[in-house]
């Protein structure tokens, strides 16, 4: 008889026998290959949290007790287990989320799918139940790769110095984040799995813990009389002990008993603790397990057999910026890539095959990944970092301060700009052309097709002596695009087919179609309409100014937040250049966007072209009244 | 006879005894001491690394051999070793800067003095040289405060991947940054310091350095061979070896021999090597030394006998919101306050002596305090976070993504906001005005004055679903303005004695009395002008744009960069209302300012009320002649 379904809440766990956990673990595995493989998603991370997530919510009371998860992509199980088990629209409109979402449960709290986040959670939350005198726990679950990330340093080395605030740490190890984690940390973390045997433990392992009782000891000298006692046996010291965090493990992320023993005493502790989980990422599905390349850490629809996709995928954004950068890496020995752990997803495979000498993965360090790009341009390289757009914002201060500052040429690609959708409001790359605009220097491009994409960045690694950035959007990359002319820099694409044009509409990267489509409406209502692509969205293009100011008024349309983006800037070039012609700015409006579709989330937000030509044919109709009401109120006198 | 004034660059100490190094130490704390007791500046971190400095330059051949300076504030030995020795104008316009600086000297690269950035430099070009086969060394001077903040950790992270790659790491540990450091890396620095002893090395050292002969023996037993001779005896196993990085030390940072012993061998090593220097800050100056409370980390003149400043500062900023951040405590036992390492700059010293257990020191971790406070807020706290705006900047996406996406209540409180000046382009916090902008839910208050610090902190620690913002100047707080009226949520600071006024002028903050002033000047002109100042500068209050529709021009000043910053803000929000009155932002250029004091600065930018009061005059007459010209123009047709 099936036993998920009969799961409603983490407490219906409890009166399972460890047989009954063992069936339920194979379940979710089944479900989960089942419903994923429909919808696409996490698979990988989520098949291997299946026994932890188990004993976490066998041995904390969410959500009483704050289990927290660093990423959140790994939460499946923790959905199945907390009420949530129609996967049917996982990540759709009005589906589950695929990550963590407190619309969706009382057990969610971090919405947040950057990395490395949970330990400054969890020490917050940890803080105020000492200050509040709560009891309840504080429980966060941390990748191994999570742990290069500077913050998760920050909160250690914070967790750590409150010696008698609870609060327990799981490391899932699974010796790899989205690639193989690298770094000094991920080889302590080796020398931790087989120092004294991983496979010594997994043998000896439940004799030690069945031979120490814990209950009706203090709490303190139970754990640590525990820990002693294991460690000469099994556990080596390590950084974690040095940094005076109690180490448990290695444990068997597999085995929820040995799980549910070490989670228990680290809950009785009465301090921070860290319990050092070994997991195998994609467990159980063999597919997954035995894919190098970790694609199954997030997919599209696959056939659940074979994990081959569903539909093959057309030319994207990204293997563009890839196949380009191998050229570029041919013809220049001063091109160097970086990476923060996302070799695959970025493109950069290829140029790591072909220059494995060239290629820097940082790990989940997108801090690193920007002063050293500084390090490496002062010694006479060209670094190029390609980064998803809403992961730079972990950035802003070194490319600011480190790159900018110091004129360093280091180019910034960012895949995944504007709305991605599916992956909610945190993978949203929509603030990119926003906060870039304060940086000194800096030369924003914003390809509108594969060419551009090609031929912007090879502009971007001639600039020597300022940061460049080269942005475009995530998925398919659409039809060519020809300019029809140029205006200074900028690709005209449209003309207005008149000698007075109404509207100079500025378009920014992948929406050219789109606003060549507002175009052709606008052209239906008699407004003439010139169609610019600037191409470098930052500086703006001083030919603007001028061409503007033989429009009536201009627009501009971006895939970025329309606070401070490029249309504020033109507005701001504008004026500063004496050209009062108003303007309109069409962008994302200043909130987060609930997951759905790039599409769905577009036509919501007025982001099309029947939306936008409205309002512009709207916006026209007005100035024609007041232009009429001037020139009637023009008999009066100038001034009072 | 004097030896400083015979250095005129590093190769000059090459020829000196010991004895003399030991009398040109004592010279240069003499010519500190003297120094920057007139002009002000940083003089404890500075008396601090006397010998280190003078072993670097021995033992390593700058400018080929790259040495680099974390945060930078500790690179005046630096620049006296490196022919600059004139400090009289010491951080003022045309003087040396307080910093390293690439424009003074061929011996200085990174000019950033925000902390915890050179190991990454250090990384990139270690990598650098490692590609172009270069075998020019790099070492790099981190403090122990320094390592707390998480981009250091991510560069150990990497920089110990490495084995092969050199690269000499010093960290000067004085056991305080600004204030003790904090954290469980500081105890295990206290740990190094003090297992096997610290005192038994120092009585023992020499003799085991000097009977380990180094010249003559292949370079990687040589080191490794007196490495594990010396680790028996001396330093204790630790998490830096647990990362793969080799550790030397701890050595006496006052010891000249023993440093340049300790540097030769790690620069002979061929691969990455921590040097742990103990030194001691303020070393040789008794002032320095025995304050606790490390007034002399940065300082403005005093008298050098007795380290008392030679002007008593009045009442700044910074202490009225720290009084009042006192009464609220008193008031409401859920406010508590976090600081990163700066507890005493930012004005929470009094609020930590009366509530200890409610100020949270993070450490140089921006990041941490952002999400941490997060999690203090979900734990039904409200945290007040006050911070220099500047650094702010390393927080952007733990504010955006922990804090507003999860529309917790954390008040950040951003002090040396605007021109700062002396202290260079590092330290002006001219951009949160700007990236602040894209947060979505988020409130943003500038104080013009103290009674308006407390009133928006109070109305700040309010809000409980989104993050609020209070930010103020450096310095003296100016005299009260006070308002004449109201305008929706906005104080009209001057009504323009006319029907239908000229000019909207939106003062922001601080710059309220000059824009009273601009305005006055303005009347002279006949330019009728209305002055209001927002208080809540986002979001854009509902009553500025019909206020707007009033006037014929608007006008906005504010001490942020005029990049998407309030003048944008005002510009979208009037153009979402349809309002098209002409505007024009006045503020900071986007560009890096050199050091000068606040005033110079303001001049050169023109941001002063006669520079801006002549460009408002010019913008009327031509909105005169335009007015005229359509007025003409309006016997034609309406269009084409």
């Amino acid at each position: 008889m099936p036993l998920l379904t009969r799961i409603t809440g983490p407490r219906d766990l409890d009166r399972l026998s460890l047989e009954q956990l063992d069936q339920l673990a194979g379940e979710i595995r089944t479900f989960l290959v089942d419903a994923v493989s429909k919808t696409g998603g996490h698979l990988g991370p989520n098949l291997g949290v299946v026994e932890l997530t188990i004993a976490l919510h066998r041995v904390f009371e969410s959500p009483k007790d704050k289990v927290l998860w660093d990423t959140g992509h790994q939460s499946y199980v923790h959905k199945l287990l907390t009420g949530r088990q129609d996967f049917s629209k996982l990540k759709m409109k009005g589906g589950l989320s695929g990550y963590p979402a407190q619309a969706e449960s009382e057990h969610d709290l971090i919405e947040n799918s950057h990395a490395s986040t949970v330990l400054g959670w969890a020490d917050g939350l940890a803080k105020a139940n000492e200050l509040r005198r709560s009891d309840d726990h504080v429980v966060a679950v941390i990748g191994d790769g999570a742990l290069t990330g500077g913050m998760a340093w920050e909160a250690l080395n914070n967790i750590a110095a409150a010696k008698d605030r609870p609060l327990v740490i799981v490391v899932n190890d699974n010796e790899r984040s989205y690639a193989p984690t690298i770094g000094g940390l991920a080889n302590h973390l080796a020398t931790l799995r087989t120092t004294n045997g991983y496979e010594r433990f997994l043998a000896r392992g439940k004799d030690i813990l069945e031979r120490t009782p814990v209950v009706g000891r203090p709490l303190y000298e139970t754990l640590h009389g525990a820990k002693k006692g294991l460690k000469d046996f099994i556990s080596p010291q390590g950084m974690f002990e040095d940094l005076g965090l109690k180490y448990v493990g290695p444990i068997d992320g597999h085995d929820v008993e040995a799980l549910e023993s070490a989670l228990t005493r680290a809950k009785r502790f009465g301090g921070p603790v860290i319990v050092h989980c070994l997991t195998e990422k994609g467990r159980g599905y063999r597919p997954a397990v035995e894919d190098e390349a970790d694609r199954f850490h997030g997919i599209g629809p696959i056939h659940p057999d074979t994990g081959l996709p569903v539909k093959a995928s057309g030319a994207d954004w990204t293997s563009v910026f890839g196949d380009e950068m191998v050229r570029l890496g041919r013809e220049r020995e001063d091109i160097v890539a970086i990476t923060a752990a996302m070799l695959q997803p970025v493109g950069l495979k290829k140029f790591a095959e072909e220059f494995p000498e060239r290629v820097y993965d940082v790990g989940i360090a997108e801090q690193h990944a920007a002063t050293s790009a500084a390090g490496l341009a002062a010694g006479g390289l060209h670094p190029v970092f390609a980064v998803y757009a809403t992961f730079l914002n972990r950035a802003f201060d070194q490319l600011l301060m480190d790159v900018a500052l110091h004129k360093c040429g280091v180019t910034f690609v960012l895949d995944r700009a504007g709305i991605t959708g599916t992956d909610g409001a945190s993978h949203n790359g929509m603030w990119d052309m926003s906060i870039l605009q304060v940086v000194p220097g800096i030369r924003i491009a914003a390809p509108r097709d594969a060419d551009q994409v090609r031929a912007q960045l090879r502009e971007a690694v001639q600039v020597e002596d300022a940061p460049t950035v080269v942005r475009y959007s995530k998925g398919a990359v659409g039809p060519a695009v020809e300019g029809v002319g140029k205006a200074g820099g900028m690709d005209v694409l449209r003309e207005p087919g008149s000698d007075r044009p109404d509207v100079l509409l500025v378009s920014v990267g992948a929406l050219a179609p789109m606003c060549l489509e507002i175009a052709d409406l606008l052209d239906k209502q008699g407004i003439t309409t010139t169609v610019v692509d600037p191409r470098w969205v930052k500086p703006v293009d001083e030919a603007l100014a001028p061409l503007a100011e033989r429009h009536r008024v201009v627009v501009t349309v971006e895939d970025n937040s329309r606070v401070g983006g490029v249309g504020s800037a033109i507005a701001q070039a504008l004026r500063d250049a004496g050209v009062d012609v108003p303007l309109r700015d069409f962008g994302i409006p200043p909130r987060f966007l609930d997951h759905a579709s790039r599409k769905e989330i577009m036509a919501e937000i007025g982001l099309t072209a029947p939306d936008i030509a409205r309002q512009v044919t709207g916006l026209v109709a007005k100035l024609d009244g007041r232009y009429e009401r001037e020139t009637a109120a023009a008999v009066e006198p100038a001034r009072d």
